[in-house]
């Protein structure tokens, strides 16, 4: 490809880095750039165009970040196979799969921190921004590295050949004990350690429990929802069904009709609404699991740890008194992301199936990270980590709500209530508008759009994650923001 | 039940424990004995039958050991339901699933260290062995512990928060190129790191492999095999063929027939039967890897490290021209089980088919567990370490085949040039009477039968493992199964 013809207005409220971006992504859409077509330099672009190259590198940028294009070393840049990254596998095409749109499966790669190209390392270039209100990440500098690192040298230097040799499937007990003690008093979760499996990761977790829950089931999920987890339910062809929200969180009417037989939630702190599920509605959703055998709800309990106001509400297994609800804990949020262990807690019946049927899957946590983890939890060193984190949390939240009173009056703020993000919705602008906007200004703000299974409207909210962020980031980020959307 | 009659035969050749054991296993088999019932007590058994109470436990213990029994806290032993065991799920029960013959299934749970009841700990009690040639063990008294804390300590001491964070899908990079450069020294494995996949354990890369390569496989495994994979492909619900073995491994001819699309190896010391695959044979199953589109082999190269005659072979994928080998490499062996890290390096196609259907899926190996290895391979410790395991192994392996110099009238000794167990084949006596008479003595070794998938032969073939035991427990189980053998 030579060159490209885009029309560029200078007088249009849409800036000329956005009105390349968008001329190219439709083009690919419209399937008039193919893929595997070499996008011209963005010297040459730039040149043509009679615009600074800086402009060209911004929607280039854009684009790579959205995985429309990727870069390739040294022979540049070149339209992405859409068709190839949304094909299933041929068995898993024969059913009845729902597929992402575009936006929502091209975004997420970039804004989960899910590489485009994982084995490419030179092949993905992304734009650099200088606030970034990332939802994913986290406060690392509040991190006990010294106790860690003390527990750390503790455990190896008692080590004797045991803690080397291989451990129980389901995980060490001891640190199960620990972990049920700690569900029990922190989140009112009821259960026994043998109900407890320990694996590296929420996504393993979850590939385990497909060999339990076995094959062909329909998940409803919330809408929007973690499209991680929901890429995981699509890589084992099980048909999803995406749930609308209200005020309380997933609406549970439909459930009987959609045929579900399990549910994920994330009852303490929706992400990414941030809606909180009340009583009602939790009991609402237990009982439509006990109407039928074969029900289960998964809890996803990522960051029930932070809340900013009102008392702690428990999990919702703590009111599941018919063994339907399957509690997934990780702590990446609470800990370090880099920390690869999760949890899950199984109802009776599942554990059976879990003993019968998966026993021989060896445990992913070696035991060495298992003590570790014990000693840091049974010890004490969680529970003050967590009350830090709090107060680090409380404050930037605090921070932020404040910056962000001159936004009240064109913006809805919401999902305040707790977790490490919250939403803004605009009265009048659109997400992408939002999003372009503030990235013009170096600032990257994530639509909500990308979370949801339709685009029946067009999304006007957008999420800030304020985890990792420091205070003068916050200031300056919003500071930005309020240039960028004229506040 | 109040008591059981056995008909004991105090002049037979079958020892007294045995007779009960093979009494109540046949009882269980026919349904004479149901799941759930409750056996007579040790104590009273042995009041009734007029023998030692020790007899009685050494029967029960085996049973216990091979799953046709639990004991349950306080309250004694009862019958396990067999075919809750053996019940697949409803969808695959539909599907053409071969069974593992009863022995097989029951067996391993003790055998390859699996607990039956992995969630009730008080449930399992095992019979306590004085000597174990246990094939699965290694010798952890040679790990370098002082090496790996001081990297642990220097990892930690250098940490910021990065290493904390979320790393690549596939795995951090550095370790990649390490493994990469260690792969091809070592083993000729020809590769770049952005082929390698970094996670917890074999069987997690296994069900990776799952998504990677789809559903409705057909898996040939040599026969006999190792189980736990055969167990993992069977919770994939993929067919296996199980084909049979010369003294040049699998035999390659009946894969066409059998409709294969996936064949499991190990070419560098086959487990259990100790063969090495000479080149002809490897040419033949790349041959036929390479006649149609689909056809894969898994080389799970599980302990190539460990030769005692002969140069190294190089890994069965080095001669792969047409990216056909997927290579499964791990360091439960080398280093520790407790590592739990593995590896697999992917063709081209299937690297293609990861980073479009799998690439959402976490690293389940931490940062910090990758930085510590990879710090110890580069640095040259683990070539080190292989060096002086090496030598280890090598001397237990001479004193072992020394002591059974006397064995070689009734016995043929097979598999002995590589890895950490070797094969006695007997004249005349079973695998069953071998074992039952050894465990009479405190020994416990491990029959063949358990790894075949049929049981068309009386197998005379028991396996002795060497790798955990000492000097002194190696001679000491050698005397005693003189002793038990008469030899």
């Amino acid at each position: 490809m030579y060159n490209m013809t885009i029309r560029l207005q200078a007088d249009s409220d849409v800036c000329l880095y956005e009105q390349i971006y968008l001329h190219i992504k439709r083009e690919i859409k419209e399937g008039k750039l193919l893929a595997g077509e070499r996008l011209p330099s963005t010297r040459s672009l730039a040149e043509f165009l009679q615009i600074a190259r800086s402009t060209v590198d911004t929607a280039y940028g854009q684009l790579l970040d959205e995985g429309y294009i990727e870069a390739r070393p040294c022979r540049g840049y070149f339209v992405c196979s859409i068709e190839d990254m949304m094909e299933v596998s041929d068995e898993e095409e024969s059913q009845t799969l729902q597929r992402e749109p575009l936006s929502s499966i091209s975004r997420t790669e970039a804004e989960e921190g899910i590489s485009m190209l994982p084995g490419n390392r030179e092949g993905a270039k992304r734009k650099k921004f200088d606030v970034d209100f990332s939802p994913y990440d986290i406060e690392m500098q509040g991190f006990p590295f010294d106790t860690w690192k003390r527990i750390t040298k503790k455990i190896l230097s008692e080590a004797n050949s045991d803690l080397f040799a291989r451990g129980e499937p389901q995980g060490d007990y001891e640190l199960r004990q620990t972990l049920c003690r700690y569900l029990h008093s922190s989140r009112g979760v009821k259960c026994r350690p043998e109900q407890i499996i320990v694996g590296a990761g929420n996504d393993y977790l979850l590939m385990l429990l497909e060999k339990i829950l076995g094959r062909h089931k329909i998940v409803a999920m919330e809408n929007p929802t973690y499209l991680r987890s929901q890429k995981i339910f699509r890589s084992f062809a099980y048909q999803i069904k995406s749930v609308d929200m209200d005020e309380g969180g997933m609406k549970v009417d439909s459930l009987e009709e959609d045929g579900a037989d399990v549910v994920y939630v994330m009852p303490s702190h929706q992400f990414p609404s941030g809606t909180i599920m009340p009583i009602g509605r939790r009991n609402e959703l237990l009982k439509w699991a006990g109407k039928a055998a074969g029900r289960y709800i998964i809890e996803d309990d990522y960051d029930s740890e932070f809340r900013y106001h009102g008392r702690p509400i428990p999990a919702l297994q703590s009111s599941d008194e018919s063994g339907r609800v399957i509690y997934l804990g990780s702590f990446s949020k609470a800990i370090a992301p880099a920390i690869r262990v999760s949890f899950m807690v199984l109802p009776d019946v599942l554990l059976e199936r879990y003993q019968r049927d998966c026993f021989f899957y060896s445990c992913t946590v070696s035991r060495i990270d298992q003590s570790i983890l014990n000693e840091f939890i049974r010890d004490g060193y969680f529970e003050r980590h967590l009350n830090k984190m709090r107060k680090i949390y409380r404050a930037k939240h605090a921070q932020l709500l404040a910056c962000l009173e001159p936004f009240r009056g064109r913006f809805a703020i919401t999902g305040e209530n707790a977790g490490l993000h919250l939403l803004l919705t605009a009265d009048s602008a659109t997400e992408d508008w939002l999003v372009g906007a503030a990235s013009d200004c170096g600032v990257k703000v994530y639509g909500l759009s990308q979370y949801r299974s339709d685009q029946s409207d067009v999304s006007k909210t957008v999420l800030l994650g304020f985890g990792a962020l420091s205070g003068e980031q916050i200031a300056e980020g919003i500071r930005r923001l309020r240039v960028a959307w004229n506040i």
